[in-house]
C-alpha cells in the first residue's frame, strides 16, 4: 500500500505519515508462508505478496537476520521463532489453559471436536481446540477465522454483545452467503440472535459449510458478560435432532458453565 | 539497530542496504506485549523497545491499522490476529497434530506434563505440550525456548546432530550455568551427549531449574534422523530413581517410537 493509496482510503484512521509501509510489507512476507507452501523461493514470495523480487529479497534477508526465516540459498522457510509473535497473545490469556482440560473431557465424552473462540471484529477466531481424529477432519488451527454470522460460536458471541454494539454489527456486517442455508438478511439474523439469547445456546446447521453442524454456548466472566464461546462441531446427520437436544446440548452447556466458573476462580486468586 | 550498528557487526551476513530496520522495529513492538504486560501505554512500549515515543507511536498505529493491535486511545493490546503470524509455522508442521494424542495418553498414564520440541540454533523450542494441572505448574507455552545444553530434550537433539554439526555447536555454544548442577564444560557435555546417543534417552536432573527433572527421547523420520524430541517433566524427588528407569523411561520411549511411526505413515500417505 503506497502513501497515495492511503490518502485515497478515507475510512483509514491512520495518517499516511504515520503508516510504516515496510512493517506491513514485512508481515505480508511472513504470512506468505503457510500450510500449503511452507518452503518458497524468492520468486514464489514475490508472486504471493505482489512485491518486486528486489523488495521481497530485502524483507526475506531481514527476516533471516532476525531469526524468523531460514534459507539454503534458494528456498526459504519459517523457523519456530515465529511462534513468539503469535504466542505473546495466547500467553497473556488464561482462558485457553483453563478451558483445555474441560474441552478434552467433553471431546472424549461425546467423541466430537470442541473449540473455544472469541469475537474479533466480525469474525470468530479460534483460541483453543481439541480435535477428534476422524478420516474426514476439519482443517482448523488456532487463529482460524470464520464470519460470525454463519457460525454457532459467532451467534453466541453476537447474542452476548451490548444492544448498541449488536446494532452496529448488524449495520456494517457483510452477511456473506456460505451455503444455500446461510441466513443473509439482517432480520433473519436478528431473530436468530434473540432466540440464542433466550435459549442460552446456538445450533447452526450447514450454514458455514455443507455437511457441518455445530452447537455453541457462552463462556462468561464474573459479571455475567460473554467473553468467549465454545462449541461442539459434528457432521450434519450424525445425530438425530433429539440426541442433539437431549445429549449434546446439556453436555455442552455444563462444560461451558464449568469453564466460566474456573475462569472466575482463576481471576480472583 | 541502525545501519552503522550493522556495519560494525562483521559476522552479519546481510548487507546493511538489505536490512529493513522498520520491520525489525515493528516486530520488536509486537513482541513488547506478553503475558506479564498484555496492555501497555505508548510510554510503556517506548520504554520496553528502546524506541522514541514518536517512533513507537507510528509502529503502534500501523499495527492497529493492520488489525494486530487494538487501542482505546491510551492503552494498546494485541488482537487474536497475531495468531496468524505464529500459526503459519505450526500449520505447516504435521508433527504437533501427530504427536498430540500420544502426548495426551502418556500424560494421563504417568500423570506428568509431556512436550515436544525442536532445535532452533542453540535452543530447544516447544511445538506441542500437554500440561498436567498441579498447584505448582511450570510456565511453558508453545514457542518457549530453553538453552539446549541444560535440558533433556536439548541433549537428545544434540545427540541426533551430524558429528560436524555437533562440533560446531560445542565450539560456539555458551554453556550458561542455570543451577549449581548445570554441566558447563564442553568435555562434560560431550561425554553426556555420547551417553545419550548410546542409551537412546536423556535424563536431566535440576540443571535447568532447581527442583525440575525431565527425561527425553528422540522422534525420528523414516531415515532414522532425529527431527524432534519429546519429554516427561516432573519434580525432582517425586519418584525414586528405579521408578524413573523402570516405569517412566519405557513409557517415554514407547510413546516417542509410536509418534515416529505415525509421522512416517503420515508422510508416506
Amino acid at each position: 500500500m503506497s502513501t497515495s493509496d492511503l490518502d485515497d482510503a478515507r475510512a483509514n484512521p491512520v495518517a499516511p505519515t504515520d503508516y510504516v509501509q515496510s512493517l506491513a510489507r514485512g508481515l505480508s512476507v511472513l504470512k506468505a508462508f503457510g500450510a500449503e507452501r511452507p518452503r518458497q523461493s524468492l520468486s514464489d514470495v514475490a508472486r504471493t505478496t505482489g512485491l518486486t523480487r528486489a523488495t521481497a529479497r530485502r524483507f526475506l534477508l531481514t527476516l533471516v537476520e532476525l531469526g524468523y526465516v531460514r534459507t539454503d540459498g534458494s528456498q526459504f522457510w519459517l523457523t519456530p521463532r515465529v511462534l513468539e509473535l503469535g504466542y505473546t497473545y495466547l500467553s497473556a490469556l488464561s482462558l485457553p489453559d483453563v478451558a483445555r482440560p474441560h474441552l478434552e473431557s467433553l471431546a472424549e465424552q461425546v467423541e466430537e471436536s470442541t473449540s473455544v473462540s472469541v469475537l474479533d471484529g466480525d469474525d470468530v477466531v479460534y483460541i483453543a481446540r481439541v480435535p477428534v481424529r476422524r478420516i474426514m477432519t476439519v482443517s482448523i488451527t488456532l487463529g482460524t477465522r470464520f464470519p460470525a454470522h454463519a457460525t454457532s460460536m459467532g451467534r453466541v458471541l453476537l447474542a452476548g454483545l451490548e444492544p448498541e454494539e449488536l446494532e452496529k454489527y448488524l449495520a456494517r456486517a457483510e452477511l456473506t452467503r456460505m451455503t444455500s442455508r446461510t441466513l443473509t438478511t439482517i432480520d433473519d439474523l436478528r431473530t436468530e440472535i434473540e432466540k440464542v439469547r433466550t435459549d442460552g445456546y446456538a445450533i447452526v446447521d450447514q450454514e458455514l459449510e455443507e455437511g457441518l453442524r455445530s452447537l455453541a454456548a457462552p463462556i462468561r466472566d464474573e459479571s455475567g458478560a460473554v467473553v468467549a464461546s465454545m462449541n461442539i462441531s459434528t457432521h450434519a446427520g450424525r445425530y438425530p435432532d433429539d440426541t442433539v437436544h437431549d445429549v449434546l446440548v446439556p453436555a455442552l452447556i455444563s462444560t461451558a458453565d464449568a469453564i466460566s466458573r474456573d475462569l472466575v476462580s482463576t481471576r480472583t486468586h
